[in-house]
């Protein structure tokens, strides 16, 4: 999760909302990955998008199985999706998404017996540090859009919901 | 969907589960897709992905609102997820896929009202050609590893599920 935490940050540094995201097979890192929504313009940018693109390129199979994935935030229905359909083996996270969370928040699409694959599930891991950079993020992004409003420029509409 | 149904031939012609899809924005095709997964070895390329991450670069945005996708097949929790997050319109799709489809089957995630956008929906259209398409390839496939079964060679793992 410490490897995902440095990922989320490589985002934060880029101005991304702070979400990152490692792939283990075999106890190695086989794949890294960040958020990257803004800069690459397109939603599949997602951190475990990118992860599961790299370590399938190790793996040389769209299967994963045997592959543990590390994510900083709980995933959304995609990444919760993507997971399934690579058939990997267990799914790590740090922190709860309670708006969007496809791991048990509002739905929990790693565990539904009607699909052909399940994923085990450990959350909590790391889980204050993984939330704070979040809370982070989103205070200093409304303090700079408050400045923005108060020097009376237009505001760049941000809109970083997840 | 009959642009849907050109591209699901077209992985039909390299040996690829035949799904297919467009997607449209103000009347004009922004993106093409079919199934390239044995291919690109890599389980995001479902069609669906593949068009979103072509009609991305056409929009040059992450967010696809106003736009529509037609797909031969219902989309999994994957793509379902992918088109929520993307905030497309709507969804029109050629046949349902009972075993894994999350626009109605299994789940619908598609017109969930806890995820912070839901998607129109229409289906069954070109629903008995978009269906036919997987049902001859299927039997084909099983036809063709009979036949290797009988000659006694190894039989190459093809699991071809969704």
């Amino acid at each position: 999760m410490r490897a995902a935490i440095n990922q989320a940050k490589r985002g934060r540094n880029i101005g991304e909302v702070p979400i990152g995201c490692v792939i283990v097979y075999e106890g190695k890192i086989i794949g890294r990955g960040y958020n990257k929504r803004k800069k690459k313009k397109t939603t599949l940018a997602h951190a475990e998008i990118e992860a599961i693109a790299k370590a399938g390129k190790v793996i040389k199979d769209w299967r994963l199985e045997d592959c543990d994935i590390y994510i900083t935030l709980e995933p959304c229905q995609m990444c919760a999706g993507a997971i399934v359909q690579a058939r990997m083996r267990r799914c790590i996270i740090g922190c709860r998404n309670p708006k969007a969370g496809c791991a048990g928040s509002i739905l929990n699409i790693l565990q539904n017996d009607a699909f052909n694959h399940q994923v085990e599930l450990t959350e909590g891991v790391l889980e204050e540090e993984c939330s704070a950079m979040l809370t982070d993020f989103f205070k200093d992004l409304r303090a700079r859009n408050a400045e923005i409003k108060k020097a009376g420029k237009t505001e760049n509409e941000e809109r970083q919901d997840l």
